[in-house]
């Protein structure tokens, strides 16, 4: 919605920061979603007056975040001087924990990418206080590379595989790295020196549905499922075409949904947990025997997946019938969801998606069996494209949004180099 | 957000409308949200320019949805006239099929409550075309009140407990009513002489879950997961502050969560659906003998929840001890669902309500036990005031929000009672 500070009402200095801070917000979505336009023409659709308009793109281009475009004749036969988005010094900077590597990802205010890296990390033995130094040094190569090209951090967002709470930056609980209330977003906050701008940490799942949503056909992408298997099964929501966040950021937490009282016992203590039972381990156990060198520890998980993806395909029985036992319970807990959400899609992430090919058959017979609504609710299961990326693209397109959120994160004019020519911090806040 | 059709783009008579209507819901939504305030206020809030809101508040003034009110010095020491909710005249209508009765609930503009009515009915024997006629006399009725009152109805909704096809109105299954695929919109609609105000059919635990919504402490209430007890158990929930739809409208169907292979069988053709744990037969099998007068299949769901809850009152260890089964498995699955969508509050509606305090307790136990967020992810439980009025409160405001959404549903004069005085319809549609 506009607002326009009109003398019908006075508002208070916060207020008027407010404001205008919403203001600039809305006009730069705008020519995000809607493309190049006059300030007339963002008047008009906005409803804010002229005056207001030229004074928020103002704002914008001292900002660098639009820039005016080539004059054009409108179909009215009106000139106008359209406004477009820039921007190009913008980044996003993404990065994923693992429980063997660290990755990130650096966009620019488009989305394209600047850089991606990968530092193999075993984070189980480094504990919380080692995996924050290591994650610290990522940090700062990636305002290097930053500063070498585009020039300005606009947010960084890491992605943990745990229940995050998303207002603190805590991480609750994250089994495969063995941590337990680790203060991700201050200690990190703390190694960086207080940066300025954005700092979240996530959930890995929640930030890999936004991924896929951000990729995903607009027609029917509202409402995603995604469902996403490694050590365990991790699951994100799109809903209304919003990501389904939760109270506290602990939304998606599946892996351990009771699916038989009588199962095999999950680390969590409890059994037949859904994770014992298409979890990477169960995957593994039912395809190949434990001297078996697809079962060697050192592989890693990539590895391993496409040393069964070969014998897939070379036809062997016994790899081929323990994805489909994986894709039939698989099946039997995502009609548990599908019920619940009545999600357009559910798109299969993590090794589901490598397995895909034989994995969606039997999955999508339980779906139809069990899900009451008929052709199980239109839901239409899809193999992520994105691979082990999602969540890191997830957390650098999190960080972007941050400034179409408030534009004021962006400085008005282009920051110099620190001194040692590293890390280079955008001032945040109104200005 | 605002729109003011200004001269530097021209748009379409069609664009003209929509922005139109936008605007006049948009100060609409504001009076009812923010109280009364001055065209000057609705200006300077809205960024549209004061003939605009002038002329809107005109049109609403003529659709008798809005009037002047006392005018009052501002603080700022101007004189302001305010302008405030009107719509007395324009009433919502909710009606709930169930099993064994049809429940009708007509409230105002404001959201009191006019008229509210109960009409035994067999649904099952009777079969759809039976029940579809008690349907349109009950509706005639409801239109008979509106009439007879405050004038004219706003649009109907139909709560059906079973899937429904949201943007068709076709009830897709209705398992406790024996229905499959009964178009009931459009067969309503033709029995109504095709009424011309939006006639919406919606899950029954759906608009429940809405109703608690309506009645929630707004600081919590955006996370809201509805769990309602009856044959079966029904489910609904608010995330982000929205009724979580799904893509069809088939959200919240979790009756046949699979929560024991080795349990009892369903009606589904499955086993140890969490309905066959939950429902009220389940219930009552563990608390009563066959032979037990509580038993007797000629007692409604009420008399049977009522004598149950003497029983417990009376400290009687069968009843105390089959209720907290029913809450441990209420919990088992309901953990399931906490850990997906993190709500804020869960609510139990039905007869969960009745047996509450015995239930509560074992139910909670299971749940911080089963989800992996720390206290249950912050979840409170609760219990549902609302009663078996839930759904019928639901359908009655979902109706209503219709005209807050487009406000040009109402006409710009009272319609005249029709020659034989009944039925008052609203000329719908844009005028």
């Amino acid at each position: 919605m506009g607002y326009d500070a009109q003398p019908g009402r006075r508002l208070s200095a916060a207020d008027q920061l407010g404001v205008r801070r919403h203001n600039l917000s809305m006009v730069l979505r705008r020519l995000r979603d809607e493309g190049p336009r006059s300030r007339a023409g963002i008047a008009a659709e906005t409803g804010l007056n002229k005056a207001t308009v030229s004074s928020l793109v103002a704002e914008l281009t001292d900002r660098a975040l639009v820039r005016d475009g080539t004059a054009e004749r409108s179909s009215m036969g009106r000139p106008g001087q359209p406004v477009e988005l820039d921007g190009r010094h913008v980044c996003g900077i993404g990065i994923a924990v693992d429980a063997d590597a660290l990755t990130a990802l650096v966009l620019n205010f488009r989305g394209d990418e600047v850089s991606r890296s990968r530092v193999p990390l075993p984070a189980r033995s480094l504990g919380p206080d080692g995996v924050l130094d290591r994650l610290a040094e990522l940090v700062a190569e990636c305002h290097d590379r930053v500063a070498a090209g585009p020039g300005v951090p606009a947010g960084l967002t890491i992605a943990v595989p745990g229940l995050v709470e998303s207002h603190t930056g805590v991480v609750a609980v994250a089994p495969n790295l063995g941590w337990r209330s680790v203060p991700l977003a201050d200690e990190l906050s703390g190694r960086l020196g207080q940066p300025t701008y954005p700092l979240r940490v996530g959930n890995a799942a929640n930030l890999a549905a936004l991924a896929e949503y951000s990729v995903a056909d607009p027609a029917d992408r509202d409402e995603l499922l995604l469902l996403t298997g490694d050590t365990g099964i991790g699951g994100g929501a799109v809903t209304g075409g919003r990501l389904l966040r939760g109270a506290r950021g602990f939304s998606g937490e599946v892996g351990h949904l009771p699916l038989d009282p009588a199962g095999l016992p999950c680390a969590c203590g409890a059994r037949g947990c859904w994770q014992t039972v298409v979890g990477m381990k169960a995957l593994l156990t039912a395809a190949a025997d434990p001297d078996d060198p697809v079962c060697d520890p050192a592989l890693g998980r990539d590895e391993r997946v496409a040393e069964l993806v070969r014998r897939a395909e070379a036809g062997d029985a016994r790899t081929i019938g323990a994805i489909e036992r994986v894709g039939a319970w698989l099946g039997t807990g995502a009609a548990i969801l599908v019920s619940m959400l009545n999600p357009h899609v559910l798109v299969l992430g993590g090794y589901f998606s490598a397995v895909g090919r034989w994995l969606t058959g039997p999955l999508t017979r339980e779906l139809h069996a069990r899900v009451l609504a008929p052709g199980a609710g239109g839901c239409r299961v899809q193999l992520s494209t994105l691979g082990s990326g999602a969540a890191v693209l997830g957390g650098a397109r999190t960080a972007l949004d941050a400034v179409f959120d408030d534009p004021t994160l962006v400085p008005k004019t282009a920051p110099e180099p620190s001194p040692d020519g590293r890390a280079v911090l955008a001032p945040g806040g109104p200005s």
